[in-house]
């Protein structure tokens, strides 16, 4: 192990940030620690050049090869940056090439087509989903909930919003969330709005320990933040859920990515998870 | 081409969300339709067999073979993908086989190192960034500004809000924003609370008949919408942000991830970015 952390560069055409993300799960793999630099935009020879440079640069100054991660579609952009003092990962051609061949298709080598369009169905579905959970967060608004594909119902603070906008933002999911208060344990039933939207209805449920501890941060020593408050509501909820026949995942050790896979892949809103 | 979409896999022992993306950035140079499905979480041998049966299943009933990307750490799950009868793009020990060689180490072949983990500081930050924006959306709280990295400013419906919301998903930045009003360009002044924060302060602008139309979705027919005082804000707007030397980008035809880009490179509040 080196003791300065090894420098690695994405560079891309585009915002890089699909590979940036991509690239930090495959370090992650290696135990040492790296500096991670996104180089965005690099669309045009001059900043290919100019990219380069600054390459060739930190490989002199650290006296280390840095570890370029790249997805550039031009080919006289992709040649310039491959000449750099470093070790190029090519996401891109890397790819490209055996599916030419499987496809039997050349690949338009279009920059456009790498990045997000925004006159796109999807992007506006996004952008759409995004203002609708937000209108429908914590079950401020009962309108057009027909529209939305998922309902989200927990306790407070159970990781609902969060996990809303994770779907509206990379899915374009419509997706409204309930809380489920002290009120609907004391009535025994679900608010009076969902049950006609069964289909739709996911459940987070969130170890009582942990949700107190959440709660605590954010008014400290209350009844709501109480160990044995935290308890009841959370005992309640599931109750609630098991009764109403409602699907539902616990929040407590899992990512609003793993949560959201978990709901598309239970309701099926999402046809494209198996 | 084939009269057929052809079937894309992405085979993931996590959520597989990153492929996901990544693939569709791939796939998307090639003048032909696919169908992607996410087969995530398989994570046992079990789950492999299960999933390698799937695939040669849509092999054998489309007459062609499915594509299949595939993140899998542990090598024996994914020896058994590696063996169906599809093109299968091995994105994870395609670039970790080099960089062993490169960094002189060898990969842990850790799954759960792959994954979002949330006991992580960055995880933990993008929740409470999420919490953070969603609390200072549309000027809606002036507490804790101090606390905000990024403060966007400019007229309603400009993409404040979903780029605020990204900022905090994708990178954990705490961002606020407020929206400049007719009531702000008669007095010439930006709200009261921002001025101290100037170095945080980024500009969102947007063409003003774009505006209008969006305006048009929501209020249609009202004088907000209207072409002629979409004009006037926008033109008062981008005076401001001319005379209080805020820097900004026009959102008219750049999607959440390219403004948010820009962001981070002006004003170096994530130095990860070049």
């Amino acid at each position: 192990m080196t003791s300065n952390p090894r420098t690695v560069l994405i560079v891309s055409d585009g915002t890089g940030i699909t590979a940036e993300t991509f690239s930090h799960s495959i370090l992650a793999q290696f135990e040492t620690s790296f500096k991670q630099i996104r180089m965005p935009f690099v669309n045009t020879l001059e900043k290919a050049l100019k990219a380069k440079f600054d390459i060739d640069q930190i490989a002199q100054k650290t006296g280390t090869k840095p570890i370029v991660f790249s997805t550039l579609v031009n080919p006289e952009i992709n040649q310039i940056i491959h000449a750099s003092n470093a070790l190029v990962m090519d996401m891109f051609n890397t790819f490209v090439a055996p599916l030419e061949i499987e496809l039997n298709l050349k690949s338009t080598h279009a920059i456009g087509r790498f990045h997000q369009n925004i006159e796109t169905e999807g992007y506006k579905n996004r952008i759409e989903a995004i203002n609708f959970s937000l209108a429908h967060d914590d079950g401020q608004s009962h309108q057009n909930l027909d529209e939305a594909e998922v309902i989200l119902v927990g306790v407070s603070r159970s990781g609902k919003t969060p996990t809303s906008l994770y779907l509206a933002m990379q899915y374009g999911i419509k997706s409204a969330n309930y809380p489920l208060i002290p009120e609907d344990f004391e009535r025994g039933t679900l608010p009076k709005e969902l049950p006609q939207y069964h289909a739709k209805l996911f459940g987070l449920t969130i170890n009582a320990k942990r949700l107190s501890e959440i709660r605590n941060e954010r008014r400290p020593g209350s009844k709501y933040a109480s160990q044995e408050n935290c308890r009841y509501e959370v005992n309640e909820a599931e109750a609630m859920m098991q009764r109403e026949n409602i699907p539902s995942i616990s929040s407590t050790h899992k990512s609003i990515e793993e949560i959201s896979t978990t709901i598309l892949q239970v309701l099926k809103s999402d046809k494209t998870v198996y």
